[in-house]
C-alpha cells in the first residue's frame, strides 16, 4: 500500500540477501526503515514489535532462519534458531506455522544449499502472504458490498475495528483492513471507527496512520466507546484480525477484542475476523482455555509514548510512581459470539465442522510445499 | 480520606467563606489546592474537571451558587447561574439536582440574606454526602464481607472498577471505592483491578492515587484487559459508580462501563453500580435512549498527559497529525445487566418498582428540605 504516495511492503529483500522493514514502533511520527541481516536482528525486530501482526511475524522469522543458514546451517543450529524465534510471541501461531515450515524444508535440504534454499522459501511466503490477504480482501470486499446494497446505498457502510490488522500487518494488503481498502477501490463508501487499543495503540498510530494514506475516511475512539456507537446503530459491521483460531473457530485477537464481540452480539451487529489458513492452530479446540495468552511488560501499561511539542518521541508516566500494572496482550472470543471468518477462501462459519470441511484435509498439506 | 497519612476532603471551607478544592487535572503527580470565590471559579473547576464526580460537581456547583448571591442575588442573576453551572456538565444529574435545591431555597429567602442561606444549605450538602458516601460504603461493605464468606475467607475478594468513583469523586469516602474503604477497614481483603478509563484515565490517576495512599491492593489495567479476566475466574464482582441512574435502574456512567457489564454478565460475575439518590432522575425511564451523553474536545483522545522523565506534566500526541477523533463521555449500561444498585438505603434491585418501593414518595420530598 502507499505512504505519502509512494508504494511500500512491510518487508522487501535488498541487494545482497538482506531484507528491509518499516520500523512500527516509530509510525505513524517517523518513518525510519531498518535493515535485517542476522538472526538477532530478526529476533530483535520480532520481540520489540518493530514488526508485529501475525502474518508479517512469521514472515520476518522466516527470513530469520535464512539468516542464521550464513552463520550456521548445521541441524542442532537451526533446531536452536527456531526455538528461539518462536519464543519470542507466545500468541500468534503464525509464527510458529512459518518457522516449522522453514525447518521441514532445511532439515531435508544439504547443508551448503541451505541459505539459498531457505532465502527462497521465506520470499516465497512472503509472497503468497500478498496472495492471501488480497484473496481475503475480495472476500470482504463482497460482504461490504451486500451490506452497502442492504443500506440503499446511502451513506458509508460503518466498520468497527480493533488493533491492526492492516497492511503493516502483514506484507501488504492486511487482513481485516483488506476488505476495507479492495471495497474503497471498488467505489463502495466505507468510514471506520478505529480503536485506539491501549496499551500499545496500534489503532490510533498504525491503522490511523494506514487509512490516512489510503485516503479512507475513519475517526479514532477509545476503547471504551464501541459499545455506546453500536448501542446507538452507528456500527454496521465489526471486523477484527486474529492471532490464532482454535480448530471450532474461537478468535484469539489483541486484548479488547472479546468485549466489542460482546457488544456486537448485544445490538445484532455483525462480527467478523478475518485470517489466512496460517492462523489455525488445529492442535487446539478450545481457544478460551488452551491458546497461550502472551503477558507483556506492564510499563506498557504505566508509561506511554508520543510525539511532544518538538516533533520528538518521548515517553511520559500515567500511573502513580510504583504503581502495579498487568500487561495482558490477547483475549479469547468463543465462537459463539463470532458471525463469521473472513479468509482467502471466502466466508466460512466459526465450527469445526465448517473449518474442516472448508480446508478438508489441508492442515496436512501445507500449501507452501508447492515452492 | 488519607493523602500521605494527612486526612483531606474533596472541597473544604475556609475562612472568608471561600472554598478549598483539589485541582484532580494534576494528580497523581502533584498535589495542588486551588481557591474557589466566584461562581466563575466554580464553573471553571467543573468544566475543566478540576472537580469531577457526579457528587461533588453537584456540591461543588452548590457553592457557585453562594458565590453568586455575594455578586448578585437577585432573582434574574441566581437563576442565570443556575443555568450556566447546569450547562458545564450535562450528563451527571446531580449537579442539576444540587443547582435546583440551591434555587428552590433561595428564591423563596430574601435577597440581603441569601448568601448566607446558600453558603450553609452548600455546606449542609456536602456534609450530607459524607453521610450518604458512608452509608454506600457500609451496605457494600457487607456484600464484600458476604464474597469473602462465600470463597471460604482464603484470599482476597477481587473487585474491578472502572473510572474513579472514590473519594475524589464525592466529598469524602466515594461511591463504588466506599465498600471497598469500609472492608478494608473490617479487616476483609479485597484486591481491586482498576480500569486505566480512557480517555482521561482516571482510573490509571485517581483511583491508583486513592488506593495507593489508603493501602488497598490494587493492579492496573488497561480498558481492554477485564474481559480476559473475567473469563478466567480472576474477577470476584464488579463495582462502578454512577451519573445519572434512570427511573427503572439503567446505569450511565464513564463510557466503557457497558462492556464490562456484558462481560459480567457472560461471566456469570455480579454487577453493582454504586450511587445515594441523588444520582437517580425520575423524569426519566429509558436510559439507553433517553439520557443525554456529553460529548468532549477530541483532543482528550489524540493526545495525553503525564508526567515526563523530569518530573514535569506533559502532553504528547498519539494520533496521526489531523486524525478525527470521537470522545463521547459516558455510555449507558441497560439494567438487565445490572445485578443490583448498592445505595445509602441498602441493596436495590435495578427495576422501577423496587426503586419506587425504596423510596416511595421521597423523590418529591428533598432530603435537603431538612435544613
Amino acid at each position: 500500500m502507499k505512504i505519502d504516495g509512494r508504494h511500500y511492503v512491510t518487508i522487501w529483500i535488498n541487494e545482497g540477501k538482506t531484507v528491509s522493514i518499516i520500523d512500527q514502533t516509530k509510525l505513524p511520527h517517523q518513518l525510519n526503515i531498518v535493515e535485517l541481516k542476522t538472526l538477532y536482528d530478526a529476533e530483535f525486530a520480532i520481540k520489540t514489535m518493530q514488526v508485529r501482526g501475525a502474518p508479517l511475524i512469521g514472515i520476518t522469522a522466516a527470513y530469520g532462519i535464512s539468516f542464521q543458514c550464513l552463520a550456521d546451517a548445521q541441524d542442532t543450529a537451526l533446531k536452536q534458531a527456531a526455538e528461539r524465534l518462536i519464543a519470542t510471541r507466545p500468541t500468534a501461531v503464525n509464527l510458529k506455522w512459518a518457522v516449522n515450515i522453514m525447518l521441514d524444508k532445511l532439515l531435508q535440504t544439504p547443508t551448503d544449499k541451505r541459505f539459498q534454499v531457505a532465502f527462497e522459501k521465506a520470499s516465497y511466503l512472503a509472497h503468497e502472504d500478498i496472495k492471501l490477504s488480497e484473496s481475503i480482501g475480495e472476500h470482504g470486499a463482497d460482504l461490504l458490498n451486500d451490506m452497502y446494497k442492504k443500506k440503499g446505498k446511502s451513506g458509508a457502510v460503518n466498520v468497527l475495528t480493533h488493533c491492526n490488522a492492516g497492511w503493516l500487518a502483514t506484507v501488504d494488503w492486511g487482513t481485516a483492513l483488506a476488505p476495507i481498502y479492495k471495497a474503497h477501490d471498488l467505489g463502495i463508501p466505507v468510514h471506520v471507527w478505529v480503536d485506539e487499543t491501549r496499551p500499545r495503540n496500534q489503532g490510533a498510530s498504525l491503522t490511523a496512520f494506514e487509512l490516512k494514506s489510503q485516503g479512507i475516511p475513519h475517526t479514532v475512539i477509545v476503547d471504551n466507546a464501541g459499545g455506546h456507537l453500536m448501542q446507538h446503530g452507528l456500527v454496521d459491521i465489526c471486523i477484527v484480525g486474529a492471532d490464532r483460531v482454535s480448530a471450532k473457530g474461537d478468535v484469539c485477537n489483541k486484548v479488547g477484542t472479546y468485549l466489542k464481540a460482546l457488544a456486537a452480539k448485544d445490538n445484532h451487529i455483525p462480527f467478523y475476523a478475518a485470517m489466512p489458513y496460517s492462523t489455525i492452530d488445529w492442535s487446539i479446540t478450545d481457544g478460551v482455555r488452551d491458546i497461550p495468552i502472551e503477558e507483556r511488560d506492564s510499563k506498557e501499561v504505566t508509561h506511554i509514548y508520543g510525539k511532544n511539542e518538538s516533533g520528538e518521541m518521548q515517553q511520559i508516566q500515567l500511573t502513580p510512581d510504583d504503581t502495579r500494572a498487568l500487561n495482558i496482550g490477547f483475549d479469547v472470543t468463543p465462537n459463539t459470539l463470532i458471525t463469521g471468518l473472513i479468509t482467502e477462501k471466502g466466508l466460512i462459519s466459526p465450527s469445526m465442522t465448517a473449518l474442516k470441511s472448508m480446508y478438508h484435509n489441508e492442515k496436512t498439506k501445507e500449501v507452501s510445499n508447492a515452492v
